[in-house]
């Protein structure tokens, strides 16, 4: 789905913690990818809609320097990247072999893609750093993707760390890591969300006064009232 | 690709490890799916053209009962099996799910599809067993396929067992487990694999007279003149 | 909860996989025990209510053979189960030390105890085997519990092959492997699956016949019709 | 146990790594938790007395909202801490749902816990930061906790990180990680431990000075009655 | 060490289950191999001196079809076989290259060698079960040893299964796996275990004849004296 | 192979992405060590010679605080290393038993060895970081080796972090991690590495300039004329 900008607005101020909760009271379980964190410290929390791409393991002969100029290639992937998009890459959690290095990541800059969420790891980190991009991958290593990966192709539905991503879906990350929001449930988690964080820095008020778990979080119907009382106060 | 009877004949007469080591000495390293071992003992050798399945991990809102019905469901994908190709479902190794039980396994059958490989799991084994279909799998589970796994295609290049497959590749498989075998390199490897195990049949022989390892296997010039003697003798 | 004679009577035509399915279609997904398989071939499907068992980490201060002589020991766990139950040992799956070996098990035989269900391992398993008792183990190993394994307990909430298992609820196993039925859902699983195993039955017959499966497997509202017509003609 | 205010300043006073190697040479080997590392930089050296909380898969009729309200919650484990305590969280190195966020953590802080030391990870990372509390943990996710896991209890025996923890054992923690002090070799590792501090600053003096490391470290008899004369010097 | 024909034959009544737990009452915990188990079904017990092989990772300029005609080979090592050793090799846990397979296991068998264990597997699994050999192996694969490993030599101290394993220690495997006896203490697990092996055989008998556990399993004095008589009227 | 200066300094003016770029052409796909990162933050490159270390896993009679003691130890070890080399510990992965601390790493330094690679861990953090000496590691761990481990010898292949390693290859790490060039290539990477630096530094200058990726990176014939004139012009 495409969000507008009042949709990213309110998404970027939503902890991913919150949207996975969010979701897992709809029965959505599995959102959250295992691997990707932050590449840098401090990164911007990231929101957009998903562009994938996807990897199968190497194999000698079609995962060259060679490969690097086919029009199935991470090279012609990135230029199909709209402005805006989160690119998401399913490296299948490969560790020994980089999908990308500074210069794809430079150029993914360039042509102003939001940032870049896999389950594999970065190549020549200080180059990347110098780049200044939001990345949530899972780990650095030295090699180029053929040492160990095939890249088979993108917008498609991909695996990445452990989760369902079809394109279309929305992404989020933040310090946490990174999460899928199914395109169908994108509207129920921008209606939610923002009353969930403000009932949650509530409570966090309540705790710093020495309140007592049991009866505040969740919060009890007494509780609730109180929330209630302070939100009518406020409006 | 597509294989005539004499092709099949001959990888049928060639033993797995043989052609990992026919595609090494070509440079093809990865090329044994890690995790497809026969589901019967006894199981007939396998050949055919790869028809390959690809899951994605459950996410709860696809991965229902009621997507079973989909256009896009194991159900349609076995619909669309050629007479004669092997079926191979690339389940991420997913092991706690299974991604068929007996009925879809006696359609596959049915159809006339020549085997599975996955690098997942079967359920309902005892009614797998008895629809006596040549199986290579990673395991036996319970669970249905949508309690770990989201099917989302056919024919599309997969991982499986950590190796690449494209549709159109052959997969060869015994007891040793299951190889692919890259579409362009089929040609050589039916031209020199009989010769390599009439070779190794002939050591085997030498190796029960007493022979020692070193100048035999690999052979040294001697040995292979005695070898090129024995063949001449026998042609 | 206490199963009737009609109870596991019902359970015990039910194989594992439609259980599990008939608890996703519940939303409990994560009932699937990952690690116990079948210890012989052959063994009887298993039914009972779960005696459950705890070990924690070894501690060389704690796991030592004279630990097997106390109050706290696997040897006076044995000796409180009650007849019929099913013995479910969390040892975290530690597959290098061994919970039990032949002498333990011809004890829990002797007191009528159902059978065994751990995501651990047996040792001695030669004698195992002549004792003829249904175990569902995830290998072998000859080291003695105190190598791995601290044990601290027994009916406790436990963890099983990543399964959270109550004293109370009911285990069942078969070729497939073992899972778990939440206590509050006997009576459903119960109630649903018995009607599930005879849908599949027909179906197995119709894909004999030569039935394609959209339509019939999940069953469309024609084969539902021909299904109930079947029945009714049984009946 | 519980630790008088002389016996908790000996211990600050002495590494994770020295009080490791003391317990090894008691025969004691599995102490050192594998995972907790300490959650933010500089966090100071950790003492106190294990208070135990347990979890256990998640099972999905169970690990729900709701359950967070239950007298068997993490909300009323936290409100029976006493002072001082640090508590210790079996979360079976489940990594991709978290045990705690702030709200709690602010809680724990509250009341006067030493600090949190667990196997599993936790979320909502930039609130945990700001709320400044002393947390070994096993990394970050964003899920709550009822995503992967059930809590059961508290202060009963837990495995953590392939350790054995009991209520009563001691818990310490640096920049090396967490380890275990059995209960009763407390006393020991507080006679023993200062002393081998002293000759560790020792042996790094003489290897500034150049000295060679056999007959150094460890010390032979001319090395030891050197250490002597520098003692006494310094006495 | 080298075992007399009087100490093998001991050795080969003796389970390894009890061979493992009469070395940790020493304190030797780490003795049991994990990975190999029997190659086929009822191999007769295994008793022999440790002959090591040591491989390491593949590496592409040096791991070729040509090094198996070096003199630092796999064949070069199986030529310097003393008869009745059993050959262990550290394979590394690699699952996916095979270190030997039907010819190289002929020839082991042709020069008198008693067995092999190897944390590795074995290919041509149909050749090499014809060929008879007693094999503990950790499973089968295809690719030839190159595939992913490159042997440095033999008669060098070596890992096998997270064990270590010293040139001259005694290996011993039956179907519970294998473990090592460090040569130091083969004369005192030769001593001890032919009685504790009497000992369980009549606690068997007890079991069966209904013997609780709690005094008779660790035996207490009352069990001890039942024994001591039961002894003293075989004699 | 002994480096010389010149060689030196063109070494470390190439990052390991590169290198292990010129090894894939070759055909050498797998020179990168799983596991080994930087210890600290800034670390300078480190190039040398390797020099090998080797453990093989605990066994307790033998890895004792005596053993440290023994001709055949670290101690001895680090007294061998000459000026310059790069020390390669072979820890098999071990990540719960530390191989050095900070006495073993300052003696290390004053040898003048150039710095530390390890697919184990280090302990004593803290007074490691205060020997400001550069390593490369798997991560911190309290416990002494002896906990895990026992050292068996240097200068012998080994394995590290997945890749086979040979004493005089020459090791190169960086921020991306470390990875081994064999002896026979080193000519070979000192010959192409810097070209192809060069030729990458223009290429993110012309991303930089907004620049698609297609046919500039693997540069086509038109690029590489632009290249051409470029370094022509610098010349």
């Amino acid at each position: 789905m495409s969000l507008n900008p009042d949709q990213r607005a309110i998404l970027a101020g939503v902890t991913v913690a919150t949207i996975t909760t969010v979701l897992l009271k709809k029965g959505i379980r599995n959102t959250f990818l295992r691997g990707p964190m932050p590449f840098a410290e401090g990164q911007p929390r990231l929101v957009g809609e998903a562009f994938t791409l996807r990897f199968v393991p190497v194999r000698e002969d079609l995962a060259t320097p060679q490969s690097w100029s086919s029009p199935v290639s991470t090279r012609h992937a990135i230029e199909a990247m709209p402005h805006g998009v989160v690119a998401v890459a399913d490296a299948m959690g490969v560790a020994d072999a980089a999908i990308f290095g500074d210069l794809l990541v430079a150029r993914m800059k360039a042509r102003g893609v939001a940032g870049l969420v896999t389950d594999g790891t970065m190549r020549d980190a200080a180059g990347v750093a110098e780049v200044d991009f939001p990345i949530w991958c899972a780990g650095i290593a030295a090699p180029p993707s053929i040492a160990g990966l095939t890249f088979v192709g993108w917008q498609e539905p991909i695996a990445c760390g452990g989760v369902a991503i079809f394109p279309g879906d929305v992404i989020v990350a933040d310090g946490d890591g990174a999460a899928v929001i199914p395109a169908a449930l994108v509207g129920h988690v921008i209606e939610v969300s923002p009353e969930q964080e403000r009932l949650e820095g509530w409570l966090m008020e309540e705790v710093k006064r020495g309140a007592a778990l049991p009866g505040l979080y969740p919060p009890d119907a007494e509780t609730k009232a109180r929330y209630d009382a302070w939100k009518a106060g406020k409006g």
